[in-house]
């Protein structure tokens, strides 16, 4: 982006940009992109699969009330997402996997277990690839349909196997995807601090592709029992999170100072705590003091200095804690996100809730988390979003205007 | 506490009580515990224990000439530990186990890793009661040589069996301790949402035993590599204030409404934020809708009304964090203390470090965190304290009388 364009929009329509969608398609046309050598296995895994989701019957009827889309088509039907997309008013938008929506019982989810629950599964190594590589090709089709459009994410289970993980990675980048989703927890695999994977975050960096990790692996420490669901609800933000601090404090950004690294859909109204606290074992505050300069190890930095640099939040739906804590988060790091078509999201009420969040953030700063810091991020095209903006993006009439209507939102 | 004694009291010294503390002997006394069947494993424990040990010469020849406890008399001898706390300025304290100073090589540890690391070790069950049986057996001697000033908290290794870890509650209740610590890892064992730990929280509610985890226990799920201490120390608040989430949203204090339970030397920080996402999904915000009312099972109110009756921070050397955001986390639920004689608290600095943190609180706050709300948790009797907090405790003047001299404190 060429900052003239940014001064030169002025009242211009925003350019909103999602940092965080979902896209992937029915079974049938997966079973497509899989090799024949698969294809029973894979029958089998659905089956399992859907013989295990849970629906709401309340729910599937306000949600298909609101949506209209009894098919899902907005999950991978280029031409009813990009009418979606228009009447949210997102010009572009980050494709991770799973566009499942739960509750309803339908299912868009990468093949194998190999996209958001990555890891969770178990998986041999042969077979999380093989769902890995039909979701990317698929993907790069999907993408294809509007290339600016689209900003895909390939999903590679590193954890897996580094060195599938590359080719996979590199395959991707051909492929024309523009970032790469890792497994957001290792299981009984390496953590990330491991140096074993320093050849995929160095092929990443290489490559321009910027890594991510997404809110979604379940509990795996312990039993169902009293609480089980609302455990895991409290307590998915920090796996979610985890791999930042490993990554960070692993000296990973340190090795790979060009890497961007994207926490998805995991809020950051915890980065200001968790950052300040990293910062006071390395400037080596009283508390720490027993364990001398271990902290400056691997870190000629201060933590927060990385974070700024390298780090990234889709906060996707961003609570007010996020609008009101954003220049402790990094005005410049903070991505918004709809989490389309996921009901947790704004969808498809995206318009309403933009203005309802950032209707008292002054234009300049809201342009920056709704869409130029993703632009900054992957690298895009003003240019050719910009017509689209003019044409269906928020005025800032719209968002600053006052005229939000309070829906009960938290 | 009778209110009127803290009406009455007017600028009358700070009843300061610190809850957290912690005692142990050396190896030979602890030794003097065990039943002689388990001498010969001891020995060998402990060996293995020193062996592994890593001292820090520079932070050793500090912390000598901080304190002059060349012996670490103060985590075991009794004139020793009282004339340490009057120094202090401290009339009462909390006892935890593990009186260790880490990075001297010094050692006074509960037997058989039944301290605060207990379950990292995975000793057999029979083992690490043994080494609880014989803490806690010499710390209510310890206790009882100053009854009013020593609050002691037994050992109980419940997560390695349910129906011993009540023989031993029971025990340490007769015993005339006050609280029981039970480990803050579950590790292999179930987690604390299990209905097979209900027996033991009921016994802790029947006796009024106060309930407690401690931060300390290390990582156990990924192995040595760069950034390992970093890592730990970045997530060791997160591990440790687990239980408090899981037994509160498995409805553990729904079914005991008189069950006080305390995380304590974890800070307190991080209680707002995540009570508030904790409550927000028992209402029904807009990103858990797809659950349904399954928030609601366990629980008949809000998470944040069990936090405010019952559960107590026992924030041991607080940040300027947790001063200022003492109403969000509970006027009467956040308790001081100075963590003697470990190096990470305020020993043996505790006047200038009250005084510094506490120097802007208005003064009935100051009194309720610095003594006032660990007299209404652990039941004290402030009538047979107030004559030692007229001779040793801290003035109004000395805490608000803008004296304070920063010396790095963060």
């Amino acid at each position: 982006m060429a900052d003239g364009d940014n001064d030169a929009e002025g009242q211009a329509n925003y350019l909103v940009i999602s940092g965080d969608g979902h896209a992937g398609p029915p079974s049938a046309v997966y079973r497509e992109y899989l090799d024949p050598v698969w294809h029973e296995q894979f029958d089998a895994h659905r089956a399992a699969l859907e013989a295990g989701r849970m629906t709401n019957a309340a729910f599937v009827e306000a949600w298909d009330e609101e949506t209209g889309d009894h098919e899902l088509l907005a999950a991978f039907d280029a031409t009813t997402r990009d009418k979606v997309l228009d009447v949210e008013g997102v010009v572009a938008e980050v494709l991770f996997p799973d566009a499942d929506v739960l509750g309803t019982g339908r299912t868009a989810s990468s093949p194998f277990g190999s996209g958001l629950g990555a890891g969770v599964g178990g998986e041999p190594p042969e077979v999380i690839f093989a769902g890995a590589r039909a979701h990317n090709r698929w993907l790069a089709d999907f993408c294809a349909t509007s290339s600016h459009r689209r900003i895909g994410v390939a999903v590679v289970p590193v954890t897996a196997g580094v060195d599938a993980a590359v080719t996979e990675l590199r395959a991707a980048h051909e492929l024309g995807l523009r970032g790469v989703l890792i497994p957001t927890r290792w299981f009984d695999r390496p953590a990330y601090h491991d140096l074993a994977y320093d050849p995929f975050w160095a092929a990443c960096a290489e490559l321009g592709m910027v890594l991510h990790t997404h809110s979604g692996a379940g509990p795996a420490d312990y039993e169902m029992g009293p609480g089980f669901v609302g455990i895991y609800a409290a307590e998915a933000w920090w796996w979610a999170a985890r791999p930042l601090w490993v990554l960070l404090l692993s000296g990973v950004f340190e090795r790979h100072p060009t890497l961007r690294y994207v926490v998805a859909e995991n809020g950051a109204w915890w980065v200001p705590d968790l950052v300040k606290r990293m910062d006071e074992k390395w400037i080596g505050a009283h508390n720490t003091r027993k364990f001398g300069d271990i902290f400056r190890a691997e870190l000629s930095m201060k933590p927060s200095e990385y974070v700024d640099r390298n780090v990234f939040l889709a906060a996707s739906t961003p609570g007010q804690d996020e609008i009101d804590r954003r220049h402790e988060i990094g005005l410049g790091n903070l991505v918004w996100g709809n989490d389309l078509p996921h009901p947790e999201g704004t969808y498809p009420h995206t318009r309403h809730w933009i203005a309802t969040r950032f209707g008292a953030v002054p234009v300049e700063e809201a342009r920056q988390v709704l869409g130029l810091n993703a632009v900054v991020l992957y690298g895009l095209d003003v240019d050719a979003l910009r017509p689209l903006a003019d044409r269906i993006g928020p005025t800032v009439a719209d968002i600053q205007g006052g005229g939000a209507i309070e829906q009960g939102v938290r």
